[in-house]
């Protein structure tokens, strides 16, 4: 299941920035499990990683080699997350990073590593290094799209999203990927996400831009409130676009590069909600009148992740009391619930604490029968706002997650 | 679904404390819906109630009176929750109060209001005060289980617990009796439950031994996280055994007494776990060597309610990257995780972080199929410990809650 349509849009190909994708047959012969993706010289990369004490082996080596040297491969596989892996899994994914450096004539902390898949079990190198000339060989501008479909674990389709747009003249594009259906709550950092521009942007300016584009897509969904050992976002800007290098937010093309860029991750973010484990609905939960955002990604958060709000959802029941609910133990101080309202899809269901007496469940039922669903709080103490994106909880999920490893 | 044997133990009467239950017809027609308890005058009463912010109008009555005058009835009704009602919610709890306060010729303010059920729904008065006539007629001290029954909703099955003990020679009951499968996550209140015992009970001793009590046992447990706008726990010291009255944590019965006092609540908030909505698993989780216990609860709450964690107990797979993941997201500050270990039901899954060079998918898998599991995580940051009682979540939690209104 997953919500709304799944027809990639066209993928810009982003100068300067190749994809190769290969089977390893890392846990299941056949599947596209192995992608390598190739940065040219003098790009600039901003990344950002999961919050996970127990964040997995790559994880911890892309954050060193990040810090040594400029990259200049990225390496992902799927089947196995190689976390929870200890020394061994350090061992392992240095090697697999130093194999791809001698294919390429790099230093090995040029290559920045990836995974995804089953905590704990040991990522199988051999394969991996058997696997990697077919991924060079297979390089090319416009693999972004076999590329969403190599970094894949249950997803049940690919993520991507794609901008062009108009700078000095020229065009600059802007093209992502991404990939995650469950154990999904990122916290400062994503699931997997590889986002590339052709634009030139300065390194100090890419990671502001990173950090708000994140704060505004990633950081603002939750499926299942689970976080990932794992999670990663990558964003590079080549500087092969015909266009000057951005430098400063006063450059006049910043704001509209960096719109444009998190335009490309909050696709991407909703991308994955969209394609929740046993999703089917797609759920956009807004907390207005708040006394501060804290408040409002709180009470935001709580309904999402609420297991009886998220069955209601799926039942299309507007059983608007577990709302109620949820909101009611958040914690916000001196929560006045009186001053609380809510609207599902613009219907007003509650007011001042209780059923709206324009309210009749006819509307409820109607409003909830929708695919796509605007659940809005109005909380009645300021001015702050938070939206944030979430799906429902059917039995699909459960099966999913029952039968994951098997 | 529910785990575990589900005879109710014999059930002792209390002395001075007499229950009486009737149908009311409140949402379906026949089901016992309606209870009533008497308390002899003289008892020692003491009460904890949800931290919901949007807490039920019988909560916000019975609270009320509690402060102004001795209880001499409870009145239970199930069906609607009377939650989110408003004005009118409070209204009709008072109606029905001086409706049975006249039956009894009390000040109406010596009756404590209790509602469970769907949230925001009119509570109907006139079926109530209707009802009220048969369910005193059948006052009667040997009304437990029949209470216990009359105070479902989503249950599949009545929890009670019973002690008897000797102190001075003579003989003291304790009984009490606890509804509550789905949004379950008491905070520092509990579900609906009720505990008598016959002991004398100085009334300020009475709320050390409450709070204490909950403390153990049903701010212990979580089902699904949410917490309850009507949770409520009342227990009653009715002083008619043939015992002094314990007036001092100094008198050598005062623990006895309040040991045997926890051991029925936790035996009755396991119960909801037991019963939790879909439960195929009784899962203890224990957090030891923790910084704290604040931190010990954390972890274990985190594990406790990751859909990730629930669904591999549902599925008996000895997943333990997901409680390795669920560990890693809780927060605790500079969580060393080459220090963890994990065991399930004494197996040793992991150590120093990764999986432990003793442990086999056959031990994990054979631990796994036990119908009672035991989580116990070993922090290795100090002396403190938390334990907690949860259960799996199934397909049929889904089903329950996509149906509930229906």
């Amino acid at each position: 299941m997953a919500v709304g349509p799944d027809s990639l849009a066209t993928l810009h190909a982003v100068s300067g920035f190749r994809l190769g994708i290969a089977s390893a047959g890392i846990k299941k012969p056949g599947r596209l499990d192995l992608v390598v993706m190739e940065i040219c010289q003098g790009a600039s990369v901003s990344g950002v990683f999961t919050t996970n004490a127990f964040c997995a082996a790559p994880v911890q080596v892309a954050k060193k080699h990040l810090q040594q040297q400029a990259p200049a491969y990225l390496m992902i596989n799927t089947g196995y997350a190689n976390a929870g892996t200890g020394a061994d899994g350090i061992k392992n994914c240095e090697l697999s990073c130093s194999g791809l450096a001698e294919l390429c004539d790099v230093p090995t902390e040029a290559i920045i590593p990836f995974s995804t898949g089953v905590i704990g079990e040991p990522l199988p190198v051999a394969k991996i290094l058997a696997a990697l000339p077919a991924a060079l060989a297979d390089f090319n501008e416009q693999g972004w799209a076999r590329a969403a479909q190599g970094i894949m674990t249950t997803d049940t389709r690919p993520k991507a999203a794609s901008r062009q747009l108009q700078l000095q003249g020229n065009t600059v594009s802007i093209t992502g990927i991404a990939k995650g259906a469950g154990m999904i709550k990122p916290n400062m950092a994503t699931m997997l996400s590889f986002i590339a521009t052709d634009a030139a942007i300065a390194p100090a300016l890419l990671d502001t831009i990173i950090q708000q584009a994140i704060s505004q897509s990633f950081n603002r969904i939750t499926i299942d409130g689970d976080t990932s050992t794992n999670d990663a976002c990558l964003l590079v800007a080549t500087g092969q676009a015909a266009v000057e290098l951005i430098d400063s937010e006063a450059n006049p093309d910043y704001v509209t590069l960096r719109d444009a860029i998190t335009e490309v991750f909050i696709e991407l973010a909703q991308g994955l909600v969209r394609d929740g484990e046993g999703a089917t609905k797609f759920v956009t939960v807004a907390v207005n009148t708040a006394g501060s955002e804290a408040e409002a990604l709180k009470v935001a958060y709580t309904i999402a992740e609420s297991p009886l709000v998220k069955t209601a959802l799926f039942a299309s029941d507007p059983n608007w009391g577990r709302l109620l609910a949820a909101i009611g133990r958040t914690g916000v101080e001196n929560l006045q619930v009186d001053q609380i309202s809510i609207y599902i899809n613009e219907v007003l269901i509650a007011e001042k604490g209780c059923r709206a007496a324009s309210y009749s469940e006819e509307q409820g039922v109607a409003a909830m029968a929708e695919e796509e669903i605007v659940i809005r709080i109005e909380l009645g103490r300021g001015q702050q706002t938070a939206t944030i994106w979430t799906c429902d909880l059917s039995e699909e999920y459960v099966r999913i997650n029952a039968d994951y490893r098997s």
